[in-house]
């Protein structure tokens, strides 16, 4: 007697913003609310019906997993220039369910011991065990990002790596792991007024960093970079959305609704008792 | 220009809890709310204004560690018998802040590497990094509960444990991890019923094992166990707290008071820039 369950998913923010063949960054409106008619209150309210929804899919996908571990997981891959939101994503949407069903996996400047390895190495320890799911606060996407735009590598690697990524992600994904990849898309407009806001409050200076400057002027390489990564990553199995992200409530609707369609594909259920439920009883009340 | 901040904690619930010299488990009524004068409903808007302080103090612990790792970690550690409600710990008073923040282990049975090593080495592995709040899901006390009920090692063993773990604790307190332990309390007849509703329902098949019946049986054996935890390792600087659950609100109120009391105490702050706030300022409006 399993209740049917009412999606709540947007199928149409769900399509609008996957990225298919001919997709250009360029095109892209980081204001824009691709597949979603309301405004920020309602959101707002949207966000709160959408966080029941995750909550319950998270359990479930969690409960199935214990016994069973053929059971599938989720990795959520999230990619952004700085200041996009995505820590907003992980405290507003991850976030609004149980910690102890969660994997997040913050990827920093790698370690002299990430780089003696493939740089495959430090991500294959993370990808999510059955039942969980993972989050990537910066991924794998890196080493073809800052890695071709700061050229960190010799070309022929950078080229190798694309390849490399598209295995991997078939892999795990035939071993039960669903990726959600995400761009956090903002202009250069909306990043210097995010970071400036940064400079003027103090309770945010320990999110500045001089370094982000840097990175900023070089804007239009990244975007290159970015628009090479959609172009040969974004396959079947793993297919990337960029959400824009310069309203903030929508960018967080939109990452839920990601997720909330990935899950209910998956439709996880409670899993069956693995003892006599009667007898158990009795045990129990004879205690 | 620091805000006074007002603070929330219940002084008086913290104190009661405290376990001192002379307590006697025994003694404790698991439907008693020390401390808090206050009806479920009552609590349940306490613990959502406890949620933003705590939000805002787990913050300003990360921030003010990112760049100077003297800075202190938090580290509560949650011991108790089966559906004492640990897991609604976690997701209503832990699951209130920033995931990014956390670090949450859940300790099980040990593998054969972790039993190669003393009991020791895979909590010290755990314990949270500066800035870091980090939570164990059953913990080193294990060691000497489960261990000593059933016999898992030979009595000088368990002996030694208690004095090992004081040392360690007095460390790790030392190196800057304040130490919160927390014992839900729970009755034999509470739990019964509450392994009772797990058989009930099919969505809660999964949080049951038959194991935990036997685990109940030794009930007055786990009571003697924990009382002796109490008597040897509540210290100054690692007091337990004994938290009477019988009515989960409380239970969790009463967790989030005595993290509360322990951030406050740290009184965290907003770290300085780190760099020439107008300089950068000037370079950004530049870009």
């Amino acid at each position: 007697m399993t209740a049917i369950r009412q999606s709540n998913v947007n199928v149409d923010l769900v399509e609008a913003l996957r990225v298919r063949e001919g997709f250009r960054l360029a095109d892209v409106d980081t204001r824009a609310t691709p597949g979603y008619g309301k405004d920020k209150a309602k959101a707002a309210e949207d966000l709160v019906v959408g966080a029941h929804e995750f909550d319950e899919l998270q359990e479930r996908l969690y409960a199935q997993s214990r016994e069973d571990h053929s059971k599938p997981s989720v990795l959520l891959v999230l990619q952004a220039m700085d200041t996009a939101g995505k820590g907003g994503i992980v405290r507003h949407v991850i976030g609004a369910t149980d910690p102890q069903g969660i994997h997040l996996k913050a990827f920093k400047k790698p370690t002299k011991d990430e780089l003696a390895h493939d740089f495959l190495w430090r991500i294959e320890k993370n990808v999510p065990h059955p039942g969980y799911i993972g989050v990537f606060d910066r991924s794998h996407y890196e080493d073809v990002l800052i890695g071709r735009v700061r050229e960190l590598a010799p070309p022929e690697e950078i080229e190798r790596r694309y390849g490399a990524i598209n295995d991997f992600e078939r892999r795990i994904t035939d071993e039960g792991t669903s990726i959600v990849k995400v761009m956090l898309h903002i202009s250069p407009a909306e990043q210097k007024e995010r970071l400036m806001q940064r400079l003027e409050r103090p309770e945010k200076y320990w999110k500045y960093n001089p370094g982000d400057i840097d990175e900023r002027l070089l804007w239009p390489q990244y975007m290159d970079a970015y628009q090479t990564v959609f172009d040969r990553t974004s396959t079947d199995v793993a297919p990337w959305y960029v959400v824009p992200a310069g309203r903030k409530w929508y960018a967080r609707l939109a990452v839920q609704h990601l997720l909330l369609a990935t899950l209910e594909r998956l439709d996880p259920q409670w899993p069956p008792a693995t003892f006599d439920v009667e007898a158990e009883k009795k045990r129990l009340a004879a205690t």
